[in-house]
């Protein structure tokens, strides 16, 4: 039911290239469709299966038919959810003012598009203002991070920035935490109205460049248990949990 | 390099009830395998590839050499990490002790494997004492159960149990405490020495004949921020994050 031409272009959207190149990606699924649909992001259409037309009658939108085939061959996902909306990026980024975000997120170098998503849903969840990625943090269009926010990609700012400028320009505007193994117990950390907490990559922590302009260094604790050895790592997204728990809201 | 049954046998250990009939599963990835060959499961095999055997030579420990496209085949996973562990089932489970375990998480019905095994090694972190699984939890042996545990299956004891029993059989033992959307919120609860909290299933939580047990009920607020709409549930898996936050380690 699509030209060849388009079904060839929605298919090309899974990579990141002709994403950017087009400035435009695709989101999946019913919710998420409804929350980009919801938000200020600009829908240029949205694609669904008959079956699902179907199935959602009070869905108010103007929907291109596609076949089962078509879906499959344009989803990211491993079962595609018969539909999906093509979005615009939007054109540049806004500026970034402090006093609009008391309380945020850096991410120096996430990879993993998964974790990456996970934390905008966390950041949403606890009422983080908004999240800061280093240029080399994972794409926010990458299926696999649409799809792990479950919509909260629509409603928590993301900025991206080079986090070393970024933390020199704000020196007076924020206090900087960041995540270490070994620092200040969290759980005795108190957090000032205006923070930023940076979160390393997941092998590699945080860079030492940037480490070098965090002053205060605050950890997880492992619960040391009997004896039992114990898991070496905390997850990115779940240290993201615990101190969006913490920053954010009560 | 393996004979056709061998390798039959092996892929084959990707399907449930083949692991239930033969008592066996497989563990993939070098720190995994490590992890459990430093356990009290008893391992029956360990295999690699030649190049794995090259790269890690301080490894003392017999390997089957298999090739890169027996690995494939065998792996559960997207891309397969050149070794893995054939391992035996515990032939039954140990009896419960409550004073052995006096902190424990009660998951009712979690289906998603990956969930499951971030669980588990989320418990390990903040020294959890046991997981206590329904029934119809997604089984332990699950590869992606093992993959998200991160080799802490190995360590946090982990139960099966109708959990209506369960509950009912241990009401003098613990203090049980449920996760809702409503209910008393987490920061401001006192949790006991001895304490059992409930995590649900992910679309439907904590079923209701289980809920009619469940005196305290506690949750995990979400953050009003700004009239800005919000994300509407919590990953079950960063849900339990911050109730081993709350409940296990200082």
């Amino acid at each position: 039911m699509l030209s060849n031409n388009e079904l060839k272009f929605l298919r090309s959207l899974k990579q990141k290239k002709i994403r950017k190149e087009y400035r435009c990606f695709i989101v999946e699924g019913t919710k998420s469709v409804w929350e980009v649909l919801h938000s200020d992001f600009k829908v240029k259409a949205v694609y669904a299966t008959p079956q699902w037309a179907e199935q959602h009658p009070k869905f108010h939108h103007d929907i291109h038919l596609v076949s089962e085939k078509e879906c499959e061959q344009i989803s990211a996902l491993t079962t595609t959810p018969h539909i999906f909306a093509l979005v615009e990026m939007p054109e540049q980024q806004p500026v970034f003012s402090a006093s609009d975000h008391p309380k945020i997120l850096l991410l120096d170098d996430v990879k993993d598009a998964g974790n990456f998503g996970t934390i905008i849903r966390t950041a949403d969840w606890f009422g983080i203002d908004a999240l800061v990625c280093s240029e080399n943090t994972v794409e926010l269009y990458n299926p696999k991070t649409l799809q792990a926010s479950m919509g909260s990609f629509t409603r928590v700012p993301v900025f991206r920035f080079d986090l070393l400028n970024f933390v020199q320009e704000h020196a007076d505007s924020y206090t900087f935490f960041g995540t270490y193994m070994e620092g200040e117990n969290i759980r005795n950390v108190d957090f000032p109205q205006n923070c930023a907490v940076v979160l390393g990559n997941e092998s590699f922590g945080i860079s030492p460049q940037l480490s070098a302009e965090i002053k205060n260094r605050i950890s997880i604790p492992m619960c040391e248990n009997k004896g039992r050895r114990h898991a070496e790592s905390l997850n990115v997204s779940l240290a993201a949990a615990v101190v969006c728990y913490e920053v954010g809201g009560q």
